[in-house]
């Protein structure tokens, strides 16, 4: 394992370090692994989110005006503690209430659920969504239920507009709990990584191989099987997605994500592939967000995520955000 | 070799598809390997770049209001050639005169001059500047003189800002030519990469072993070594970089570029070290940009950029832009 990285003890520490020192809009809650944006508006309703490390920018790069409030790191692909959840809510103190935002993952949703516990046992105004847009797999290695993967992006930029514009913890919640219903998601690995706390790889793939509905954490997917050509590979994640959810005559957002070691060359091929096939489907394409949203480490390989539109969610999609990491 | 492509002729051409199809802010010469901001105003200087493709999002991902007017895309680590770079000279026909960024390769700079004197011929007003920011070799595989590498960027950006506000040519290209006085970079890669053209692999590199002074498209660096902590490495590129030039009580712009494959934690981690380091060199960081910028296909590692400041430059490197590359 080569990676650029001082103490295995110390991966998270740093590279909260290094986000809070490089960017102006954030600051740290004393001595917690969460950040906020620093010129929230306590009357507004705060959007949280978080989960373990790795995924990065998910989920503290998101955080800014028009996306999220704040955002909590486990560590490497482990969910942060409840206290470190509590902890960002009590200091942003939103007088309009909190919306936590969960990927479903079982420790993820216990440990985000027993924050809002105890944060209401204090007073606070908390409510939950679950996020669980993977069409890959029913339950998996640390699921019961669907996994929530890079849809949860629009889930922040969604729901996030819609607070900055002072809307009420009822009123956002029910438009991120939209964007689940609408959204799916699928993706590819092409390789397998490693794990920087333990130096291990997750699951191995033979040199031509690649993995089919991986999980974000390396878990394995729904098969195995040799190349294709992009086409063929992207065709077949759009098959699984528009048979999960009905999306015919309607304009979508479509994004194409990274999964943090693809080349973007490679992300703009899929891009055009998925144009084309959507064309042909009469699936119109209001906005394209190509980029590395939802990462896994060094990870080769894309997600697909398909989010179908109303005027409301076309709106607030087109909100400004100061996130540079939304594009 | 696992990539997600089609047909290898056609890489280049899919690649530029799916950009056009997904940024609205572009459109494409027709018929050709260029793309320029459709929104561009003749009556400002026009800015091009360009060069060998894989390493987007250089140079297509930073066209847009702010930053560059027009980019042209050659094959793989390969120039555009010089009728590519004049079509978009061409299209965009400038009132107010070109100004041409090349990073300093054998091949770009000939191509490019090459173009500029065939729009001269024309009545065309084209001017060009020649990146240099390498400071890890004095000639290389590709190239007479030091590389141009990431610091292209920040040409890029200041450039960008002044032609946007209406100066003239020999203007802009004046804060141009001050950027690449002002500008050291360095970096190091952890693994080798596969060329997608050929299917063949650049440098090899063994299990714990990194190159220090890579180029971009592969070439060798000045030494190679055994892996070392983040902290020891980004110590010894700063240490080249300030060895180079002299950055005492300077005011500065820190770049932290991934080369592709790297995870964003690992440049948190990097940036955080580079904040320590400079902070006990009594070098005061203005603004830190942290992303993919200038990569080199799947390739991981990082490379550092230095920018000294003046008041000019910090208020240049503020103005807005449209790029949602820019970070």
């Amino acid at each position: 394992m080569k990676k650029l990285i001082n103490n295995k003890e110390n991966i998270i520490e740093e590279m909260i370090q290094g986000i809070i020192k490089t960017n102006k809009n954030v600051q740290r809650v004393n001595g917690f692994n969460a950040i906020y944006n620093k010129n929230f508006d306590k009357n507004k309703v705060a959007l949280i989110s978080g989960g373990g490390s790795g995924h990065e920018p998910a989920h503290m790069g998101f955080v800014g005006k028009g996306m999220l409030t704040g955002a909590v790191a486990g560590e490497v692909f482990t969910s942060p503690t409840p206290d470190q959840i509590e902890s960002v809510i009590n200091e942003l103190d939103s007088q309009k209430g909190t919306l936590l935002i969960i990927k479903n993952y079982t420790g993820d949703k216990l440990n985000f659920e027993i924050a809002q516990q105890l944060a209401q046992a204090n007073g606070k105004k908390v409510e939950t969504v679950l996020v669980n847009d993977d069409v890959a797999v029913e339950n998996s290695t640390w699921t019961i239920g669907r996994r929530g993967i890079a849809g949860t992006i629009y889930v922040h930029k969604i729901a996030g507009a819609l607070a900055e514009k002072g809307a009420d913890l009822s009123e956002v919640k029910r438009v991120a709990e939209k964007v689940i219903e609408n959204v799916r998601t699928f993706g590819i690995s092409l390789n397998y990584i490693y794990i920087p706390t333990t130096g291990k790889k997750s699951f191995e793939l033979g040199e031509k191989e690649i993995e089919f509905g991986l999980g974000i954490h390396g878990e394995p997917g729904i098969k195995r099987e040799n190349i294709k050509s992009s086409k063929e590979i992207t065709e077949e994640m759009l098959d699984l997605i528009l048979k999960d959810y009905n999306y015919d005559n309607s304009e979508i957002a479509l994004m194409i994500n990274g999964l943090g070691g693809t080349p973007e060359m490679e992300l703009f091929i899929v891009a055009n592939d998925a144009h084309n096939y959507l064309a042909e489907k009469n699936i119109k394409i209001f906005q394209t967000n190509v980029g590395n949203f939802m990462t896994s480490l060094e990870m080769q390989g894309v997600s697909i995520s398909v989010l179908k539109l109303d005027e409301e969610l076309k709106k607030l999609l087109e909100e400004p955000t100061e996130v540079k990491n939304w594009k």
